[in-house]
Formats: C-alpha cells, sequence, structure tokens
C-alpha cells in the first residue's frame, strides 16, 4: 500500500531548494520519493520567465546527487511543474508530493490521496495548440491515472498539466522546416498550449469525447472546460508533464484532496465550499489550529475575457504596463489567502477552459485529522 | 437639517464623467450639492499617472458649465480625491458625496452621514514630507471637522486627505530657489508626503500630541498611526485637499459610516466586522440585497515592509517589474471584492502610518435600511 | 500665397499646452492658423495611454476659448496626432504645424513645406483592419493632399494618420449587434488598425493598386509597404485623421521637408542620409548652429517581427514586462537623438507597413537657411 | 608570456552555454583558459533578475564538468559578471575573456590586451555603500593590476566590478543582528553598491585619495567619478568580484583596449572616438569589415538625474512602470549598437560616478589587424 506525502516548501530565490535537501538530508524523506513537485517562482509567469527552468535544473542537479542518475534522464521521469509569478501577497515555495511504498500498516482512512506522473512525448512547435497536442495529453492524463490506482474517474480532482508554448525562435525554426506554427506570438501560444492542455484533460477524464471539438474549439468555444484542469505553459518544456491527484481506497496516509470550480474572481463561496468538502470551517478565516491541516492549495483563474465581472468593467485586458495574467493572479491569490490565512499558495493563470469561462477552480489538499498535515 | 448623499458611478474611461452629467440633467442631483469626489482611476497610482489630472479637470470642466464659477475656482472648493491604479478586479468608478441643504423632514435615524472639507494653503516644496505639512494637514482636517458640524471626535470615521509630492522638476525648482526638499526621488516623496497627511490627520483627530514625534518620526516610527486616515499623494495638487466623513445627529439621510483597522494584507475578519457594525452579513459574500445597501467601500493597504506577511515571505518590495503599491492594491482588492462581491472598491495603497504597521483599514458606508443605499 | 510653420514645444505634464498658449498669447501666431498638431506624451503608447486623450481635450479647450467655436466641432477640424510613450532619451513635446494664409511676398526657395489636413467619417469597430478601413484612409489622404495644393505625389514625403481602434468594450458592442470585429485584443486591434492606415497611405499615394491586397494581406504580406506613411492608432478617436506634409512651388515660408526608409532598427545611414538631403552634416553628430534649423524630426520603427536583427536575437518580443513598441522606440530614439542631438524627436512603434519590413523610416523639416527654423 | 583572447558567444536562454561548450568540446579553447566573463543576460536587471544566477550556475556547473572543481570553489576564482537588461535591440551575450598561458612567439604589437582578476573578501550588508566597501574593491583592483602586469596604471583602461547589495532579507537579518544597513530599500542599496565599486576603482587606480571623500560623498558628490569604473550589482554576489582589462607590452596577441567618457546619452562623438582609437572609422557606421575585428563593446549609462538631457526634460526617473535603467540602457544601446551595426554590446545602466555625471563610458577591445578578432 503506498502512501502520498505532501511538504509545502518555502523558497530564498528560485535557484534554492536548501528545504528540500534539509528534508533529505535530516532523513524526513528519501531522494527517490520525490515524484513531483507544483510550485510558484517569483518571475512574471510570462515567455521570458526563467526563474522556472532555474529552479528545474536546480532541483535536478539535487536529486542527480542523490540518485546517482543524471538530470537529462530525472527531467523525463519526475514532474517539475512551476507557476511563475507571486504577484501581492503570494509567497513562493513548492509542494513536494511524494510517494512511500510498501507500508504494511492498515489504512487510516477508507480513502486517501493518490498520485500518478506520466510524461508525453515532445510536442513539435507546428503542433502546439492543435489537436494533435490535446491528443498527446489526453493520453498522457490516463496513464497517469492507471499509475496512480486510481480506479474511478470522480475519484480524480486535479490534473496539473505542463504544456510547451512556441518562442519566436521556436516558430521560426518551424516555419524554415516548412510547418506552420498556430502563431508566433509567444503569449499567444501560451495560451493556446494551456487550451489544449485543458481539452486533454477533458478528454482524458471522459469529460468531452473527441467529437465534442475541432481546432476552432481551443480559445474559441469557452462552453467547453475542465473544472478538474490545471494548464501552465512554458518555454523550458518540450513535452506534456502531467501529475494526476485524487483520492483512492488503494492509498494510505491521512491527506485528502478535494476541488471546487470557481464561477469568477469574486466567487468566494468556492473557496469556503472546497474546505467544508475537508471539514475545515473558514468563519471568516480558517484557524491556527486547522490551517495546519492544509497540505496544499492549487487555484487557476482567469482575468474575464468579456471585460466585466459582475457587471463592472474591469482593466486587465486593457492595460498595457501589467499583464493581465499578473493581474488576475494577484487578485485570487489575495482572496484565496485571505479566506486560508497564508499566502504559501499555488494561484495560476492562463485558465482557459479550466474552470467556468471567466472563473477558475480551487483544490485543496488537507490531512484527515488536526495537525496531521 | 443637511442631508448626505453617496452615489457610486462608473467610468469608461479617466475622462468620463458621463454619468455624473446624466443625474444633473435629470434632475438627480444639483450642481451645488457636490462636496467631494473619491475615485480610483485606471493610471499606474505613480508620480507619472495622469489619469487623475485628466479626471479632474474633466469634472471641473463640467461643473462650471453647470454653476458658472471659473474651473481654477471650483478645484479649491471641491476636493477631488482620486487615487490610480484599478489593478485586478477592482473597476473604475467614483463617489460622488453631495450635501442637500434644507430638508425640514425629521430625521428618519439617531445619526447619519455627515461631510466635511477643507483646503489648506499651498505646500511648498521643501514643506513636504516635515512637520510644518503636519501641521498644514492637522488644521484642514480640524477645520473640515468644523464644517461637517461633528462634534465628537470619535464620531469621525475617515479622513481622506490629498496631499501634493515633489517633481523631478518641482525639487529642482526649489533646489534653484536655494530650498532643501526631502528628496528629489519622486516615489519616495509620494510616500513621505502620505506619512505627512497621516500624522496630519491623528494630529487633528487627537489621536497624537505635537510632542509626540518630529521630522524622524515620518517614515521612521511606524508605531505612530491612525487607523481612520487616508492618504493619497499625486503631482497634480499643490495643496491638501480634505474629505472628513463621519456620524452626526445633527445630519438627516439614511447613510451611516463605519471603520475597521486591518492588522495586515489577510485581515478578512475587519472586512466582515465593519460590515457587521453597519448590520450587513457576509457568508461568505454580502447576499445581492444586502450588497444594495453599500454606497461605498474605502480601504487603504501596504506591502509590509519587513518583507513577510505572517512568516512568509512576499516578494513585492523587491520587483523591478511591478510597483509594490500596484502589488498591494491588487491583493487587497481581490479580497474585499471578494467578500463583498462588487469591484467598485476604493483600494489605495500607501498606507505608511495609516492603520497598523503592514496593514491597513477599510471604511464602508451603507444605508441604515434595506434597498436605500 | 500660404505659408507653413512649424513650432516645436514643450510640455511639462500631458495636459500642459501653455506653451503654446504664450504664442497665441504674445501674437506670434493667430489661433486660427493652428492646422495640425504631431506630438509625443509621455503615456505607455498602448490601449491605456490616455494621456493622448487628456492632451487633445486640453488643447480643444484652449482653442476654443480663442477661437470661440466648441471643442466638439474643433476635434473634427484641426488633427492632433499624438504617439504616446516618451521612452529614454525622448522629451515630451509636440510640432505645431501652422498656416499663414496670404503673405504677398515673393517666395524665397522654389519650394516649401506645404500642409494639407483631412478627416475621414467615423470607422465603425468590424471595419477597423479591413478593407474599407483602408479606403477610407486612402479617401481622406487624396483630400488631404488636394488641401496642400500638392500636384506631384512625389512631393509628398509624410502622411500621418490617426486611426481608431477598437476596445474591449466597443468590441462587445459591436458583437452584441451583430458585427463580427476582427479582434477583441486590444493591442491587436491597434495593429490591424495601423495596417490599414498604412495601406490607405499606400492607396492614396497610388503606390499600391485596389487589386494588389485582400484583408489578409494586412499584418500577413510585409512586402508591402510604404515608405512614407506614419500611423498611430488610438482609443481617443473615431475617424481616421490625416496630416499630408510635402513640398511645394506653390507656398512660400523657408521650411523643406525630406524622407528616408530605415531597413532595420540599425539603420544609422538613414538618418545622416535623409539630413544630407536638406544640407545639413552630422558628423558625427549635428553641429549646434544646424540644430537650430531643423523644426520636426518624425520616426517611425519597429522590433522586427522575426526575432532577429541582423543576425542577433533580440528579445523584444518574448518581453512580458515591457511592451515591444517601447522597447523599440526607446532603442530607435536613442539612435536618432544621438545623430540630432536632441531629445525633441518624434520616434512613433507599429510601424506595420511604414517602411521596410522589421525597420520604419524618418522625416526631417529643415529650415532651408541657417538659424531659421 | 601571456595572450588574452575574447570571444563573444550568444545565447538562447540565461541558462545556455553550448556555444562554450562548443569551443571547449572542439578544442579552441582549454576550460582552464576561461578567466572572465562579462555579459547581458535577459533579465530586468534589478533586485528579482534571477537570470544572473541561473546564467552563473549553469556555467561554473560546466567549468565544473570539465575542470573536476566543485562549482563552489570555481565562483570564487572564476569572475562572471553579468549585467540584466537587454531592452531594445541589444542580443543576450557574453563576452569570454580567456588568457592562454607559455606562448613562446614573439609578440606581434607593442603592446596587447592584458587581464587580471581579484575576489575581494565577502562585504557584510552593513557595510555595503560605505567606505569599507570602497576600501575592500581597491584593494581587489589593485589585485586584479598586479595579476595582469600592468605596470602603468594609465594603461588600465576598463574595471568591472560586481558588488554585492542588500535585499530586503538581508536587510532584515543585518538589523536582526544588530547593525545598521544604510538602506533596506533593494534598488536603492543596488545603487549605493555601485557608487562603492566606482569610489573603490577610483581609489585603486589612483584618481582619487582617500581623503577625498566620505559616506556622504557617495551618489552625494557626483564630481568623484572614474571614466574607467564600470559597475554592476546584484543579489546573487557576497564578495566583490573584479576584472581588470588593459594594455601590455608583456602581453602577446593581437586585440587592444581603448575607453573613452561619455558625457551624456547623446554623446555618439564618444563612440565614434574610441573607435578612432582602435583605428576603426565609422561613417556613419563601421564597415562589415570592420566590424570583423571588434571583440567586445562595454558601456556604462544613467538616466541624467537632473531630469534633462541638454536642456530637454525626460520623464526616465518619473516613470512608474519601467525602471529608469531600464529606459537609459535601451536608448543608449540604441545609438552604439547603431554605430556599431551590431547588438551584441554590453550596456549596463546604473553608472553613478562611472564617468561624467549623467553620461557614463564606452570601452571597445578590437584586433590591430582585420579580420582577426
Amino acid at each position: 500500500m503506498r502512501t502520498a506525502e505532501v511538504f509545502r516548501l518555502s523558497m530564498a530565490h528560485p535557484g534554492d531548494l536548501s528545504e528540500l535537501e534539509r528534508l533529505i538530508l535530516d532523513g524526513t524523506i528519501r531522494a527517490s520519493e520525490v515524484s513531483a513537485i507544483i510550485g510558484k517562482t517569483e518571475g512574471n509567469g510570462g515567455v521570458n520567465d526563467f526563474t522556472r527552468g532555474y529552479f528545474t535544473q536546480t532541483l535536478m542537479g539535487l536529486l542527480s546527487k542523490h540518485l546517482g542518475k543524471p538530470p537529462a534522464q530525472l527531467i523525463r521521469e519526475v514532474p517539475c511543474v512551476l507557476s511563475g509569478g507571486t504577484e501581492g501577497v503570494m509567497s513562493p515555495h513548492y509542494s513536494l508530493f511524494c510517494i512511500r511504498e510498501g507500508d504494511a500498516a492498515a489504512p487510516k482512512y477508507p480513502s486517501a490521496l493518490a498520485i500518478g506522473t506520466a510524461f508525453s512525448a515532445p510536442v513539435p512547435a507546428e503542433d502546439v495548440g492543435r489537436r494533435a497536442h490535446v491528443e498527446s495529453v489526453a493520453g498522457a492524463v490516463r496513464q497517469a491515472i492507471a499509475n496512480a490506482g486510481i480506479e474511478r474517474l470522480d475519484d480524480v480532482h486535479f490534473v496539473q498539466v505542463k504544456c510547451p508554448c512556441v518562442t519566436i525562435a521556436r516558430a521560426a525554426a518551424a516555419i524554415a522546416a516548412g510547418k506552420t506554427p498556430l502563431t508566433n506570438d509567444p503569449n499567444k501560444s501560451m495560451a493556446f498550449a494551456r487550451a489544449a492542455g485543458a481539452f486533454g484533460v477533458a478528454l482524458g477524464l471522459d469529460e468531452i469525447k473527441a467529437e465534442d471539438f475541432s481546432d476552432a474549439s481551443l480559445l474559441g468555444d469557452f462552453s467547453i472546460q475542465s473544472p478538474r484542469a490545471s494548464i501552465s505553459s512554458g518555454v523550458e518544456v518540450e513535452s506534456n508533464e502531467v501529475v494526476v491527484l485524487g483520492n483512492s481506497p488503494a492509498w494510505g496516509g491521512s491527506l485528502r484532496i478535494a476541488h471546487r470550480p470557481m464561477v469568477d474572481a469574486l466567487d468566494i463561496g468556492a473557496v469556503v465550499d472546497v474546505l467544508g468538502d475537508l471539514g475545515i470551517v473558514a468563519s471568516p478565516q480558517v484557524s491556527a489550529a486547522d490551517s495546519g491541516r492544509i497540505a496544499s492549495v492549487l487555484v487557476k483563474c482567469e482575468p474575464d475575457r468579456r471585460g466585466k465581472i459582475r457587471g463592472n468593467r474591469h482593466t486587465m485586458l486593457d492595460d498595457t504596463d501589467i499583464n493581465a495574467q499578473r493581474h488576475i493572479r494577484g487578485a485570487v491569490a489575495g482572496l484565496v489567502a485571505g479566506v486560508i490565512g497564508d499566502g504559501r499558495i499555488f494561484v495560476s493563470g492562463g485558465a482557459e477552459h479550466q474552470g467556468p469561462d471567466g472563473g477558475g477552480l480551487i483544490a485543496v489538499i488537507a490531512s484527515q485529522a488536526r495537525g496531521r498535515a
């Protein structure tokens, strides 16, 4: 029986993995138990955010040292999904997902957090944001669910995918090779890549069928969405990296995950409800005691593309100075951190097709007993 | 018996006063009843934010047309306090404060919203951020309280001051004239100007005495603060403009104001409590019915200068790409708008000495009866 | 015989027209002689740059006061073409183009600067960036050439057009009315609007024929370009505003204009050559004496969309923090101001189809005799 | 007899050292010959620019692999001086300075490029920007000159120093330890650190004496400056790292270095003159043939703190959206790249006390014969 453990660790800078190293050195975890990382680095979250690559290089170097495998191999085995941008009250941190094998003890709870990961083949630049990309993601999602040993798709609560996007250079190379990338605007490419990831999750979870969409549906038909898909996109990956999180009776441990869609950026109800699903009360803020049970908070959000929130004009999409994704991350993080009472939350923008149009989703992992996270 | 009315109006752009014009044209208000404006424009909120000047010019032109007074006179009679920056979910809007004279009807409530305004003399560049500036503000605050007819200082709940700051050009002119401005860094100057405003409010409200502080206390001793001071600073004013808001038995009308300090940027409790002071429940969000009672929401906030919030590092002060004030406004607005369910809130950064260090304050004006705001 | 005069005036802020007012008050010019303004304001040059609207409102108010016509009429008579963004060494300023009628004196030079202006009808949101927009511009260009009395199209050296673009709000309104705007991304819309303007100039100058292009050519076929087109786009206009500048034997005065295409952002040769066309030597900088002859410098430029300049990668298009147009304006202004020795130059980004792909163009107006600008 | 070689290498991203690896693998250089790197990475150049740390980590990992020394040792042996920010036309690249020992051939030229490096002890946070910091730099400069074997101080043409600065976290730690850092504003700290570096170079080169300045002179008396000092500051170093570049008869090789002060940001004359010192003509641009001789271009510049350039107002210091250093780097790089015809130039902001007030300096390394760089 496997056990999932989650550690929420802080960084002094994007190359600072000292808290992870300490856990390994003091024997709390073995390096081989590290199965995935989902984190927030303090870059801008855009095409030219190199904090993700910096963190990843440092992580792989560290694991390499302890595991005796080359970094180039590890990077294809351990998903490291980073979202740049710790706007406002967010604190740079990463959730470390560990799998402990072969714990013979009887399970404490009927079901517990289960983790599965998978990597797709590299996505050619000309496929980014198109059906081939969607299918590549869906295949990896199914594989990760199988790896997690989750039998009911309803038990999947959060699927994180990191998708490659197209830079000016990659687009130029593809064009020179006679291919036609969807766009050579890098920010646009990141958006299409996220759409492909969301469709891939929806397809992998049987939320939609292959015939339900065409290439034009991506960033076109926003009624298609998955409330369990969380997609990041960045220049530093070439394959789709997938982390599936759910609950399973086949897993031990005390953690549990829940999720809720957010209808818009003001949906405080979703935040309170997802906590309620885990037996945690926010009135209006989670108590210090309950706060200790929370192991990870994962949020996706989006500046409403129609330019209004509940009828009032917002200015995020018209701002030439600050990228709209930075705006919305800061706002939603302010709301969620206020309810949770903690800035170590993962709030990622670019929620196209991830939760309701103009909204997003929230997933929380918490211990099923007080003081156990 | 005077009556205070508050209208919350939206803007399509910073020069759009069409909603105010409509109120005048349809007879809802008379131009002469306009006593103050507090609003959020969609600039960057910094030294080079000209959206405030643009709005002000348009406002004064409009009032001039209806009142037959020159704009240059009106600008010294009607405080127009604008804070730039509608980060995240905030919606560009302005609260219009009107005073209706001579309503003979018996008051409906034991006390109601009272408004008083005042203008100081122009502040020389070399005085900005120093004791002379503090005293200038305090004098104007006392005058505005008298104008409002508020007898007990405890009944004052919110004092908005707009202070002049020093630009590169103003500093150079002062230096050429043999004066020594406190700083020639415009962003620094804005911070000192806000500090002087806060000290001035505290002094005017008898929260501190003249001997409690020196020039070095401004931006130096953060234990000195007023939970009722809200200070903006900008290039477009030369005098301190003051708006005092409180409750008074001498005023009619159905509105009432309350305030609460915010201990930090995650203080959702303060938001819920100030609503509770006005008989409005947020569980977790204000209901649509109660939302209609809310006439104005006024918030000050600040990126914690110690670099941490509740023990976790934030990155606002180390960010060369986005000004720290833009970060914190977006985050706190996300929280407050989520509880209120409305993005038309005034959230202003630069809360030095305005509420607890690292936090700020919130004031809300609401109707005392349902459906009356 | 008409005479064109050009005054280059500085601003303390975007609402500061005091230098123009001084020229009127001291009798240097009459308000009725003001025929066009081309200027740089210190905004961000993007969709949310309101410095242009602020300047325009102030200008029209000032002219209204002196001419006794309402601002709403003047705004349709006097083109006020502003480009936001004074990055780097650029200094906020505006070139004031005046036409003096009926000067009976014999002309001093065989030909001299001629000015013509025109306004198109308003452009519906759904036409922006499409053929109807191109034709609207071309018609206005032909009308302005006729107004200038320029007989040979070769004598036209610079055509400035200000085109309307689509904001989130305008796009939503058009969609609600059953129309299909080309895009609802405001920055994208500004680019398409500039393309339509450039095609319109090329068409109006007979550089291309109506059958040479389709809607897909705009931002699609960059071999189509006009080395005399300078297009700005902004939220504050609804019609195309056109200013044609050329040389004509029918005009008196001492000024003359020349232009050169710039092949890329490093094309210092074009700068030196256009000065040479006017008899001004830069070795390497224009002398102080000759600098006094220069009345206006007008430049368009563009971040090379292929991601490289002379084989070396640039990062302008991949930058999520600073808009690419701000990058290129700052760089090209640094080059041109260094040769001219003066930061009062108009350098405008967004040069799609305006000069060679990846480059742009430069026009200079100078006195034909020393000390006369 | 030692020989200095300089390679100018491009990067696809801040962690891309593949061009260096290729030089090592194909035998062009030995890893042990790498003595220093001066480069431009595509970050923001501010406190939160982690592209420098990313590059450095990658470089040290690469050298470690080839030299068999741990990265932690190499980082104290090979100065890696990076300036973030490739605004405008600049292309991310690094100049690789190699020293080849024991070349027995007779020197081709009377003198040639000489390189010397040195590291100071770590600078405590409370020393940053004060006399102790200055003296620490001066000592390292003298040591680097000795290492280079340069006998006449006049033969030193460029001294690059990378100084540590104070982040919010470092300042807080120092304060907790009872120390008093000069400032806890990170951007301010970077400026003071650069000032200390410049004073240290001036002191080390005997341009000033120890009694010529006090702590208040740093960022206070701008008449004190060194036209040969180029200082960067960043969070990723704790010691002062020094690279001295000059000409010496004791060195072989074909390269030579020259430098010129720049009086302001428009000083194109300095660019042309420093090329002339090396026998290269720019008329107006360096020819393709001569361009091949240029091995490295090193520039420092500064937004004029008085708010004007040659009498015209600039807006760099009043801009809340774009850091002033980003503005000036983009402008000056536009000028220099235009003359050189190449975007692979090192243009670094923050030139306080480095060259004339409001200006800066330029150094160029070029081959003494055509086609040899």
